[in-house]
């Protein structure tokens, strides 16, 4: 059959090349099609499934912490996207302007949103009076545009889906608190559910946002060992609020300007999930993140009481998400699918097994096998995935660990970045003329002080005067 | 306090002028804000959280039907959008056109969707290959734009959200199937979870959608006795297949083209719900579909042991979505914002009560009190919510019967049409000519022919000839 064949091609190993790896697994485990809109993707069932389980549990962290979703405009008319300079500046070549409705030219055009920092700050020009109006804490989930050169799937495309927080609050105090809180959710949610180690830090003020006062990030470490920026989180102070007039009056009925904050992630963290835990089987999804956590794969199923039995422990698996493999595909066939797709999780049960009263369970991670008593099953089951879920955020640290080398003096730095892909800890003197010379001399595309870390010197990698920064270096996708 | 003032003033009447009604009631219950983006609208916490509610209640009823979510670009290539000659006709008038990406002109222009069949035809002529990729039971939940001239809060704006299904079938009485299930899917919704009694049928050949072999409706009425469509679900037969070239080869090798169907909701039911339920004093939401259920209001909050109380009591109502107003506010204007919001119970909460051990619960609906113990409070919210939930759809339906008519002749039909606002079941012959002497005559824009409903007589009300069916006619919105 032509398609079986076209599924056994194997995958490229990732040590051959990795870009290439990443593409064959995006599209083997399903993720994606290519489509004829350019530099976009249709997100297919396997992959936007990943998605809502992003959605559903970074929703319920932000509404812990008082967060309100809403839904603003998709276009932005250019006289509002300009009203910030910097703003303007940073996304006005990266914007798809939209210029007729219907049979008629527009008389302003207007933008699709790249970001939405213009329309909050509109909308809250009008939502706030007083300090009671305050903190606004809100946020929405939609689908942004850039236009991009080139792109790859999840990575980088025109279209991309993604959450932004916006929020307006009475002190500088309270702003910076809550730019740090979110950075901490983001991280958080990647370590405990993504299973992917992060170091939190600060940009340098040549890459923060455009507009931002300062632009916090959470940097992860892939497997060819670059580094992949996974959610960012900004403090604008107050200068959307005096480019766009936002004021409130205080208690002791003074007008004061707002300081705002906006933060977000992406789809773009589907690609990290690959490119952390994948392997040259495919992808390897996180229990806590996996659509579907185990399949039931039955072995000669057309035995007499075989499909039943994987149809009666489906049932008693009810609270994990489970399904049953019973195309007629053979085993040997789903197996391998289960792995490209992922699947935490597969249990064999044959004919011997029912007979055992039994079922195999083996790890997509590691292979590892467990015959394991059908009484039993869902403790089994829960403890695998549990394990799972653990060693493989153990395993990402590790692997970030092994790739995180310290440098301080330019011939160790440019070696490092020459010759050992991942992290290179040094330190800075906090002038641009070392960020660029690290950037076109050694090729380093990716900075971020952490909050946490010790000194590895007292002067600057770069130009040997002495250091204010401990910097995380890499090269960034 | 200038805040206060505004808040007091009374919502228009609906017997005055029902679109000021309306539109006080949008605004009073903070649902949204109008933007400077012409035609669309800020969707506030208040309302997107309704949306969420709506959302998470009907794809779980899709996912029961086997329906995965995926996610399709938003744009569309003229040459795409231009593919299926009646669909373009339809929708081309109407979109948003992007010529520019970044600083340079596109060399294909391309639309913000207006709805994604285009789209998903061409993915589905790339994945579908044998009559074992069949069927494909996709949707998507996503924003469209149409280029509207009159916006109205959520019932007409040129970006509005929604969810869109989109599916292929190996034959024709599959997607017809499909087609009817996925209209009762939304008829149940609204009926169990909006408490909003509806009109299952099918739409005239002039009113189907563009490109539709068959185009099914439900059919609501609001409180002023015009008609809302509230979903539809569309059959293609094989005429998006044709015009996309999207073939299969069947059990016996044969290539045959795929019959579709493709079925949407929007944020229009929202306004549904206002119209359908809202009263004078402002919206009422069912409690399925309430974000805040019941509205916690301490009396003499300042009283030692007040607020502990409150939150004690919140504690202990766990299971709903309950909230404790602790503003400063008077409980006066705590009452009348709980009810210009909506929500379906008050639970009031003072020094007397705590000390009786009882509180006063009070129904948005009916106003009715309820003294109950705070020892079986739980149950007693429990069954006033349900209660509240029933009746609202017993008396939509009763308020929708009472102003049904039957019309046998043009005069009582036209009578009708000028005087009571309402549906008209009358006879059609099925000829264009009646379908638009009735809407230009009698000025009835809606027309449902019901799967369900008695004749009504024998001969067509606007001609005399044969009639061939039952028909819904309205005033639609």
């Amino acid at each position: 059959m032509a398609n079986d064949k076209k599924l056994v091609e194997s995958i490229t190993s990732m040590d051959v090349d990795f870009a290439q790896w990443y593409t064959d697994v995006v599209l083997k485990a399903d993720l994606i099609s290519y489509t004829n809109v350019k530099g976009c993707m249709a997100i297919k069932p396997a992959g936007y499934a990943i998605w809502e389980l992003i959605q559903k549990q970074l929703d319920e962290r932000f509404k812990a912490t008082g967060v309100e979703n809403v839904y603003m405009p998709m276009f932005i008319p250019e006289s509002l996207l300009q009203k910030e300079k910097d703003h303007v500046e940073g996304f006005a070549p990266e914007v798809a302007w939209v210029t007729h409705g219907g049979l008629n030219p527009l008389q302003e055009r207007m933008c699709v949103r790249p970001t939405s920092e213009t329309l909050f700050c509109d909308f809250y020009k009008g939502e706030i009076e007083s300090y009671r109006d305050l903190p606004k804490v809100y946020n929405h989930w939609c689908s942004v545009v850039r236009w991009e050169k080139e792109t790859r799937p999840f990575l980088r495309s025109r279209e991309f889906l993604w959450q932004e927080g916006h929020t307006a609050h009475a002190t500088a105090e309270e702003a910076e608190e809550r730019t740090i809180q979110m950075l901490n959710v983001y991280a958080d949610f990647c370590e405990e559910v993504l299973a992917i180690p992060v170091v939190r830090g600060r940009k340098t003020d040549k890459e923060k946002f455009a507009g931002a006062k300062d632009t916090y990030t959470i940097e992860a470490l892939m497997h060819d060992g670059k580094a992949l920026q996974s959610g960012t989180s900004h403090n604008f102070g107050d200068g959307f609020a005096r480019a766009f007039g936002i004021q409130y009056t205080d208690k002791d009925n003074k007008l004061r300007y707002v300081h705002q904050t906006s933060w977000g992630m992406t789809t773009r963290l589907i690609g990290a999930i690959i490119m952390v835990h994948g392997d040259n089987s495919g992808l390897v999804l996180p229990p806590r993140v996996a659509p579907t956590q185990a399949m039931i794969i039955p072995i000669m199923q057309k035995k007499e009481g075989v499909l039943e039995a994987a149809y009666a422990l489906k049932e008693k698996l009810g609270g994990f998400r489970v399904k049953v493999d019973d195309s007629d595909k053979s085993p040997g066939w789903k197996f391998s699918e289960q792995e490209m797709r992922g699947i935490p999780v597969r249990i064999e049960l044959g004919p011997k097994d029912i007979a055992a009263n039994q079922a195999v369970i083996v790890r997509r991670d590691t292979r590892e096998k467990l015959v394991v008593s059908l009484d039993n099953i869902e403790t089994e089951v829960s403890k695998v995935l549990e394990t799972m879920q653990n060693e493989m955020l153990v395993r990402a640290r590790n692997h970030r660990d092994a790739h995180t080398y310290e440098a301080t003096d330019w011939e160790s730095f440019k070696e490092a970045a020459d010759s050992k892909p991942g992290f290179i800890k040094a330190m800075w003197c906090g002038e641009l003329a070392c960020e660029l010379k690290a950037k076109e001399d050694a090729g380093v595309t990716s900075r971020c002080m952490p909050f946490e870390g010790k000194p590895v010197g007292d002067t600057c990698v770069c130009c040997g005067k002495p250091a204010k920064s401990l910097v995380y270096w890499g090269k960034a996708y």
